[in-house]
């Protein structure tokens, strides 16, 4: 007897054979998948889902995600990087409650739910237990974590720690959040970037993360002034000092990397560290990534979507389409980015790159269940005449139909089951004005 | 006594002096708008449309549409553009029967009705009787016309034609649909590029279509080939020939324009000629246009969509959010082509790229009723600090509500209200396999 047979929907597994089967089933049991191929196992089943016409993928993997920002989506339109960061987002950052905070992600579980994303990596928030309260209603996979600074000029007083007691803080909430919601949530050792961290906070957090046997994000590479200043205090460029250190392996992911060139690019594929690639926010306030290169280097790469006051799109759907293009465009070659590959990215490789793909990131008997349902059947996707394709040049969100995170469907048919979904957005345009006034952030 | 009143809804006019009312009234009478202003008129009303909590804005004008190239979406995914053009566009716009041309345009019409479109720009399809029966019933406003060529290598047989027959079959057209459909549908005269038109076809498309008192659209300095092959065959670049032989002028719009120099851009400026800038199709296939320089030498730049097989979301509101972000990134200036800026591009320059702006492009007394009304309350746009902004950076078509174009309703509450929507769509899937196999084309 197993819990879910998901029948007769063309099955994109992501498995490492790329195997793609125009009518499949998928069987799902105690939060495991337990069967994928052409025909069911023979195994009776609680529930069957007919998926005919449908399109039956892995959860995305959204590798970077600021869940704690959600309610600044809009307060930092077209303004340059320093008033965005000084006067727009460390002003919301220190006026969020945890309160706040724990809306700000829950409205942004929504989005990710709505966007077929079943695991994102947060790179660092303010408030984690309510963060984490809010994945963990929401029903979704995450890395959570402090953003974790030590030093720089500009930060409001309230954010201003030492590096023992970022350390201690971070130690505190792996303590509690670190294998959380039966192993959904995981704790990530979160550096904001070079500017705001220490060598002594970023070796002492790779020790820890290593100890715990988890991720560290760090915001790298995000513009050239950051090298020259990594320069002028390290005598190097970020990548290289972070190399120097003993920073970069497999539990190393870097987000952004815009401004690497070829030989950083071979240190972090040597080190196997990960990148996350971020299309959107890189183009508004970073610059031109070059991902095309990062894989040709052999970098394992995974998409995100950023914070909502930097993309304001939080959707990795988006992002597959525009990582796609913006390669092509950059190279000046149609063919790099090529539909199966920024799949992987956003799925498989992502997971890879989270040190996850033990358990997600494909379709595969044994693997989690988290999976997400397609209806092409739409004017914005009709006619489809590769199914793979369709799910990077065409869908967006409104074809998410219904996504399952652990066995637990999120959504079902169009309709969110976790929470009500109206009354929390209500709640977070109300609790979003507040913190903006108290901020002192005005738009417009 | 008045047809409509939209009452309650946050307007966005979009008219010369940008006025923005945060709570107000807008009124339609024999598809004109009568009124927009704080408070209603005092006129009785028919029908009462209550927008509280809802965005009302003009209905978006996209400045490059192929219509009869939706049948073709995923056709030609991560190929060179001679690929693109002569193993699969090619192929299937010859193999396309006038009935496929009419159910491509509708299935396309649709897309663009979700999109809060009313008024497209076809820059020359197949069977454009076919398109303009589909762009009628749809109940859009459009240009349409004959893709013309009367040169070059690699045509398929059936699309060779003379100069003389060419303009005979758009004069023939002119007579057909210039004006037709309560004067929603134009003729305009569409050149497809100048490997495939003749000076003879170029000058006399001109003169036709300013003794018409219509448009010559023209996809012009695609790649750097064609200049080459510009000034191989005429001694200059495309531009600067067109301008010498006397086809620019207010009439001309200049689809993609990626590959201009300062120079150029100066010409097209000070001819008032304008350009339609298609970021996703740019991107894909073409480079990196310069679009934020354009905007400085005072070019006027509408934003286009392209054809299916190029882009392939046919959707103008992911092109405003990917045109600014691009222009950010290319410029590395985060302030460029701001929300309302992009969002005038996608309006009132839109219609005056169209010759078209003394009817739309704006909500104002006196111009036709072409709007849409929106509604922000998702996941994705939650939370709103400034509903304009949110229009660029955070819209989505799920959020597109109702759509009026000449004072009929195409869409309400999301419910297509011309043509039976899911039957269209089926039909538009069987086709678009049906037209594949006979091109010869295979995908995946």
């Amino acid at each position: 007897m197993i819990d879910t047979r998901i029948q007769g929907g063309f099955v994109v597994t992501m498995d490492g054979a790329g195997r793609e089967i125009a009518s499949g089933c998928v069987e799902v049991s105690a939060g495991r998948i337990t069967h994928v191929g052409p025909a069911p196992s023979g195994a009776e089943a609680v529930h069957e889902v007919d998926a005919s016409g449908l399109i039956v993928m892995p959860g995305l993997v959204n590798t970077h995600c600021h869940t704690s920002q959600q309610l600044a989506r809009g307060l930092a339109d077209d303004v340059d990087l320093l008033t965005w960061l000084h006067e727009r987002i460390w002003p919301y950052e220190a006026a969020l409650s945890e309160a706040e905070a724990e809306i700000s992600a829950l409205a942004c579980a929504l989005e990710q739910i709505h966007n077929g994303v079943t695991t994102l990596a947060d790179p660092g928030g303010q408030h984690v237990d309510g963060m984490g309260r809010a994945i963990s209603a929401a029903g979704l996979r995450a890395y959570l974590g402090q953003s974790s600074m030590d030093e720089g000029t500009g930060l409001p007083p309230s954010m201003s720690r030492s590096t023992d007691e970022v350390l201690a803080l971070q130690d505190d909430l792996a303590r509690r959040w670190h294998g959380a919601a039966e192993g959904r949530i995981r704790l990530s050792y979160t550096l904001r970037t070079i500017f705001n961290c220490s060598d002594a906070l970023i070796t002492e957090s790779v020790a820890r993360a290593r100890e715990l046997r988890t991720i560290v994000q760090m915001h790298i590479a995000e513009l050239p002034a950051e090298n020259e200043h990594t320069r002028a205090t390290r005598g190097t460029s970020t990548v290289r000092h972070l190399q120097r250190i003993g920073a970069l392996g497999p539990w190393f992911l870097g987000a952004h990397a815009v401004w690497i060139d070829g030989e950083e690019m071979g240190l972090l594929a040597q080190t196997r560290a990960s990148v996350s690639h971020n299309v959107a926010s890189n183009l508004r306030v970073l610059g031109l990534p070059r991902v095309a290169d990062m894989l040709d280097h052999g970098i394992t790469v995974g998409i995100g979507t950023d914070g909502a006051p930097a993309n304001n799109r939080m959707s990795l759907i988006d992002e597959m389409y525009m990582a796609s293009l913006l390669q092509k465009g950059l190279r000046g070659d149609p063919t790099v980015l090529g539909v199966r590959r920024v799949l992987a990215m956003a799925t498989r490789e992502g997971a890879r790159a989270l040190c996850w793909d033990d358990e997600i990131g494909s379709l595969e008997a044994g693997k989690a269940a988290d999976l997400v349902v397609v209806d092409p059947r739409t004017a914005n996707m009709i006619p489809v005449h590769d199914p793979v394709s369709a799910l990077v040049t065409s869908l967006k969100s409104e074809n998410v139909r219904s996504v399952m995170c652990a066995g637990r469907w999120l959504m079902r048919d169009g309709t969110i089951t976790v929470c009500d979904e109206a009354s929390v957005l209500a709640e977070a345009q109300r609790r979003a004005g507040e913190v903006a006034r108290r901020a002192g952030v005005r738009t417009g």
